[in-house]
């Protein structure tokens, strides 16, 4: 009954949040010459100024950037320089410029499932940065169409599904964010295959799903996706 | 044989230019406290920053900002203060969240067109700005399809047809940029009406397209948009 499967992109196809994670050490090493960051909890003002900033800016680096110059000048009163604005500026076009390292095992696992599936691709975040990444990823190919969202929740998968033509029963989506992969398509009646990732992005922390569900079955790497979604196509 | 009609967003159903051109105005102005402005040439080597950097951050207000920070940087010499980094991040923020304003007569122009055409939304920027101003617009229920891409050449225009599953012939495009929305356009072999804006951006300019084609029309406002559709329509 299932005849489409969507990847997720960040954490599912290819490495990303180490990047994030990075970008954001490096911030702190930077603050370190204007303030106690340990005793100024630079990760818990840096977060709650990007949970602000993320209804102006949407998901993506372009706005974690504009968040991380304006936590920096609120935590250092103003007393950061120009030069050390522009490291940080620099930090943010590091995440954006990063090559493309593939999860192991994916490439193999997408082809696998291409024998018997039409493939989507279905990523949240910023439009020319996921572009970037799907270029460089040598994937696009793989896939029947590519849909980047500003949120991945229940409308915009009725949406996405309402344009390629197909119900809920017929699609079934793979990915590591249990609030934009999982919850949602279960939600929706499809069926969905959880990957996982070692890192998560603190801001989709913390949101559940229904891990009994028939239609779900998690894996603990891309190797063993094609034999999961097999399995839920029954 | 025209079935399907889509419509440009920013400058041709709502006021945006206007926004951008506020915002460097300011931009400009604070940075008189520490160069000579008109001597320093701040437009031309913002532009120029700009310029180099759509290839990282892609179009749109984030972007700009990014780009105005890293120019101001530049151009004081990174005597400016992040006091007034944070003005400019605010400038940015501000052509992010400025309300809508629909360009006069379009409401009845596309409830018109509307009659008669399936119509289509295609804009160019970035994905979470664009949404949000056709949610604040009020005119999402018009469109079948809204299609926010990252640049509006030959390749994308193709792909959207594909998408909607329409040849050329049944395409027409309304906008105000010859580069963006009437040159791929007319190039892929579908029709144009072009409805001129008295603001063009920088990066806009200097695009020329076939004005002798058949396929084309030129009007002044945008209550003038119907009959000209319905002229290339036949």
């Amino acid at each position: 009954m299932i005849t489409h499967v969507a990847f997720d992109a960040d954490d599912t196809l290819w490495h990303s949040e180490g990047h994030y994670r990075e970008a954001q050490a490096a911030y702190e090493r930077l603050l370190g010459a204007y303030i106690d960051v340990a005793d100024a909890n630079v990760h818990a003002r840096l977060l709650e100024v990007e949970r602000r900033n993320i209804k102006r800016f949407g998901y993506g680096a372009k706005g974690m950037t504009l968040s991380m110059v304006e936590a920096a000048i609120a935590m250092t009163e103003a007393r950061i320089s120009a030069t050390d604005i522009q490291r940080i500026v620099d930090l943010g076009v590091a995440v954006l410029e990063h090559p493309v390292e593939l999860l192991p095992g994916i490439v193999e696992a997408v082809a696998e499932v291409a024998k018997d599936f039409t493939l989507l691709l279905i990523t949240k975040g910023d439009l020319f940065h996921q572009e970037a990444k799907i270029a460089r990823s040598g994937l696009s190919n793989w896939f029947h169409r590519i849909e980047i969202v500003s949120e991945k929740d229940v409308p915009t998968y009725r949406r996405v599904l309402d344009e390629v033509g197909i119900r809920p029963e017929q699609f079934l989506m793979v990915g590591n964010s249990p609030g934009s992969d999982i919850a949602p398509v279960l939600e929706l009646g499809a069926s969905a295959v959880y990957v996982p990732y070692h890192l998560l992005w603190a801001m989709e922390q913390g949101q559940g799903f229904d891990s009994a569900s028939p239609r779900l079955r998690q894996v603990s790497q891309s190797s063993e996706i094609p034999t999961a979604v097999r399995s839920l196509a029954g």
